[in-house]
């Protein structure tokens, strides 16, 4: 009974902060994605891409998750736009306390779009809110098109499905029926996107995408 | 204060079962392999080609840790071996008393070498001792060379690193000094092995090294 009841009180005081985060930046006329994947499945190059192409039209802001080091951020950072690196010590994923202090170190007055780049992993980033408007996930064509059903949760809560390397699709086993077949019948109004950052394929309809999420939730004008 | 006591417990009572499971194992003359890695990085094709050169000269027994679906226990049952399938319904790993549970449902007077496939995440499975000898994890090359520092525990644990997917090398941005450099200055005792399920590149070096820890740890004749 004591066990049970802890967890639902962490699970309850997470929740409350997420929301907490998620009024905050509604005040600040910010929309948040909260980006999700296996390790390497190349979101951080992803953002790269995104940064470029939206920088101009968009104030863009990150927050990067990592367990140790800060790559990504420095990555980030040599596209010109505001960084915050978390490190979780170990944790697994990236829960709405830690965001809410990551908040604390941008100026949300020149935000419209933070994207938080949640830990690499498949499975635990997906049962914590930390306050985004939607969760975006990557896979990429190297991972196996079997993800979708045996990592359920985080297909099913996506908003958007990134389908990331496909210049790689010819290099492995990767099956595209069985991929869309899989995330259809998990989550049948999820959007798609087919991307190669080495080719640059489908960067510009999920750019698109992206900006006018956006710009709808922030009531900007086109 | 109660939020630590009870993580404490659970910690400690699953290195309670992780004992007694490594003694009844001990007991039986069985080699236990704990198979860790990301999703997608290629543990049940390695598994595979594993299987088929060694079931000759040792009997292969596997459980295979899944969130859900049996797709993995399926291939590896069509290998002609032993296989339990766990579902964790969720759970991001496996700990001892799971694989307690799993071990009732196998003949152990029949098995030599017993691999246990960890759920697919590169962080949480290297923090919970299921009963094994020794931990072996996979890395594939479209995961990236900036892993190890990134997910530093699992590298720490290996007794031995499989790089996979090598043939993808000429495709991707993966750098072997980096790799090498980052998990020899984590590691610097490990076994690494690189290997391609594609072209068949060390997947016979592999197997030797696995035969040879074994035969020592069960004692058999060469």
């Amino acid at each position: 009974m004591t066990e049970i009841k802890v967890v639902t009180n962490i699970l309850k005081t997470n929740d409350e902060f997420a929301a907490q985060n998620q009024q905050l930046l509604a005040e600040k006329g910010i929309f948040c994605i909260n980006l999700m994947s296996a390790p390497g499945s190349g979101k951080t190059t992803i953002l790269e891409k995104v940064i470029d192409r939206l920088k101009n039209s968009l104030k863009i802001a990150v927050i990067e998750g990592d367990i140790y080091t800060s790559k990504d951020a420095e990555r980030i950072g040599a596209h010109g736009v505001p960084v915050v690196q978390i490190n979780t010590e170990g944790a697994c994923h990236l829960d709405a306390n830690i965001i809410r202090k990551a908040l604390d170190a941008l100026d949300l007055s020149q935000i419209e779009l933070l994207i938080i780049e949640n830990v690499g992993n498949l499975v635990c980033p997906a049962e914590f809110l930390i306050g985004e408007d939607i969760k975006v996930m990557v896979l990429s064509t190297p991972e196996g098109s079997d993800k979708p059903l045996k990592y359920p949760l985080m297909f099913e809560k996506a908003r958007a499905i990134v389908l990331n390397k496909v210049d790689l699709l010819g290099s492995t086993s990767f099956n595209k029926e069985e991929f869309y077949h899989d995330v259809r019948s998990l989550n049948p109004t999820t959007n798609i996107f087919e991307t190669s950052c080495v080719t640059q394929h489908g960067i510009g309809e999920l750019c698109d995408w992206l900006k006018n999420q956006t710009y709808t939730k922030i009531k900007k004008e086109r």
